[in-house]
């Protein structure tokens, strides 16, 4: 693991964003997976004016997800990412690989056969979660898997300031570690003190589902980049 | 190749800056060769920068060269990057693998022994040169090779510009376009309206030895970030 | 480049089967392209035995192509390879992408979204081809072209060699060396005493379209495995 | 992980052997790394007699280790590697970097400044360890560290069949599974009756210290080559 501390989110955002342009220039198809949530908006910021700018640095990238939760005919990571990113950025929609409850399955085949993930930018749950990889139910040594969502789970509530009770579905599906340590590259972007005592477990927690995080210590190329506040 | 046209020379800076810190980021150790020259100021402005607020960004990198003129108890290549790059951004010395009358035979050998060069970034000269490969004088075929330096030579004026003329060595030594060939990802940055005839003389002209950068169209990836002002 | 001297036939055979073995074992998709023609008629036994023996063996391989000759309702290179690898070696058809007149100009963009090339295996032509590289036809710095077959060429009666002469049509279709050097490993191999005055020329004349195979030498991982016979 | 079944041990040697021919050809300096032990006796064979037919094929490789026990003057793996491959191999010295008690803590490092590994070939231990990480005593998340041996621990007595008591030392020093994660591509070869049930464990009990082995399951690029007889 790499830590790199910086002064402020903007900083935290033109790095994370370097990560992006570096691989989007190469004289190659890129593939690369991007979170949505709060975390990665200065990132989006600078992504989209320079996409706007230079709509020729995407021609040759593919953009792929990491999890979905389809309820009530949305889909949460599809709706955040595409006013948030993909729309703005003038992404291409043949460009974009949905992960979906129908094709979470065979999506890691789908990342396969198009040569492997170069990038993923994800961020840190204040309860530890990355990805769909929630505290207690997550699997470590799954590929691509259905997380059901269980009143039972400290993280039941998180579901409920996403939407309605009533629409909260069954489960939702993620990419899960096993397929995280076949990125070539993979960066955590943190800010906020409000994450600073996440954080500090996921560096020195046991690596355990009771803090899915801690286990993306062993990735064999994981860059963290921390703003200087999410330091505790 | 990739041709990338940016508006302006901070653009231009930032995009190339980017590549460095993509690669300095990861978690495992980088090999970076970065030429000196005018093209590349603001770059190094970028890079100073961020290596001061951030040192332990190059705590993994290693810094190789790809040409040297010696000549009365001067070193061209690091008489111009120590005060331009190193000093100022506080490069450790041990990190940085000078390129010397001594070595040039062996730095092939001595960059694939760290495991080869990550990113390779280069200007385009005026008169078609690309690190030391000299119009007429160039040898494509070779990995590092001496380049005599005569009076019979179109460049030979320039060398005039850089030293006296009492001063001018009987060669130079230089990295060929075979060890270039090995570089993960070829990066040349052309700025300024002074570069827009030779960067169309690079892209349409046959390749030769006449003009050298013409060769550069074959590198496997290879990109070029380009100032508006210097497309014709 | 690199240059492997093997004893006799079967050495180089089983030399070139281990580098698409120890491809095809990565947990990962791989992408292969094998030349037909005689050389590799000792590679394919191998193959096809140990693929018969281990069908899961190639499970997560693609195969490529780099060449093919339409005429008549013939196709050269499939024609050629169904019978001498493919159909022995049960090779799914899902996974074999030919190449085609109809796709020849899309195919480095078919290589490009499946991830690239990770080993291509090419034989040396005793007239200085490679793939349809021919002598004085060769463009260099294509990634995939028409060659125009003209009964100038001084190959032109190898033509008449392969099929009936009014078979012979107006062009036949191949990758670039532009292409091959993006391919992640070269290897080439080269039997018997009639290729002995081809090696020598690739290996020692100047770079030029007249004996297209000397380019070769840029490569920048090349590897050439000669039967000793071959060495003059 | 990939998992490939063979009918006997010369075809599981070839197999192993093929992964190290192909490294060794390519253009490019090559980092292996190999075990010691029994089950790569056939896999030696295999590689001393193709070594010595071609010396050059090791020209550019360069031999890493993952383990080492000091004891009463002696250097178990050392001692095991020299005579059963590298002295019969003619592996010139200076191209192997033992590991040691001297260095253990900075080998990691080592690995990194030539490039990190391409290959490593390892064996699997009954009782469920891979190099020096042991039942029990492993841990998971360190790139090197020291195992100290005792009484109380389960292959306590393993350590007696391979030496005196009275020389067996406190601690023994291994890479940890942090490091192999880095390791571009790991092989495990599993031979015979007596290994069926560690290989069931390893692919089936849950991951645990317990049996180490469990936890190889989730490298990015892991291929298993099995002998029919070790499937139970």
């Amino acid at each position: 693991m790499r830590k790199i501390i910086v002064d402020n989110y903007e900083q935290l955002s033109n790095l994370a964003a370097s990560t992006v342009f570096s691989e989007v220039m190469k004289d190659k198809q890129t593939n690369l997976s991007i979170t949505g949530g709060s975390s990665p908006k200065g990132l989006f910021k600078v992504l989209i004016e320079k996409f706007n700018q230079n709509p020729d640095l995407i021609e040759m990238t593919k953009f792929f997800h990491f999890d979905e939760t389809e309820y009530n005919n949305k889909k949460f990571t599809q709706d955040t990412l595409i006013p948030a990113l993909y729309e703005p950025a003038n992404v291409p929609e043949e460009q974009i690989f949905w992960f979906t409850y129908d094709n979470y399955q065979n999506y890691p085949n789908i990342i396969e056969e198009n040569g492997g993930l170069d990038l993923m930018i994800i961020g840190l749950g204040a309860d530890g979660h990355f990805c769909g990889n929630m505290p207690i139910a997550t699997k470590f040594e799954e590929r691509s898997y259905k997380v059901p969502i269980k009143e039972e789970y400290p993280w039941y509530k998180t579901m409920e300031t996403l939407m309605d009770k009533e629409e909260i579905p069954e489960y939702f599906v993620t990419l899960g570690y096993q397929e995280l340590l076949k990125v070539k590259h993979l960066v955590m972007i943190v800010n906020g003190e409000n994450k600073a005592d996440a954080l500090k477990r996921m560096l020195a927690d046991e690596i355990s589902t009771e803090f899915p995080a801690t286990i993306l210590r062993t990735h064999p190329n994981f860059t963290l980049i921390v703003e200087k506040s999410a330091v505790s």
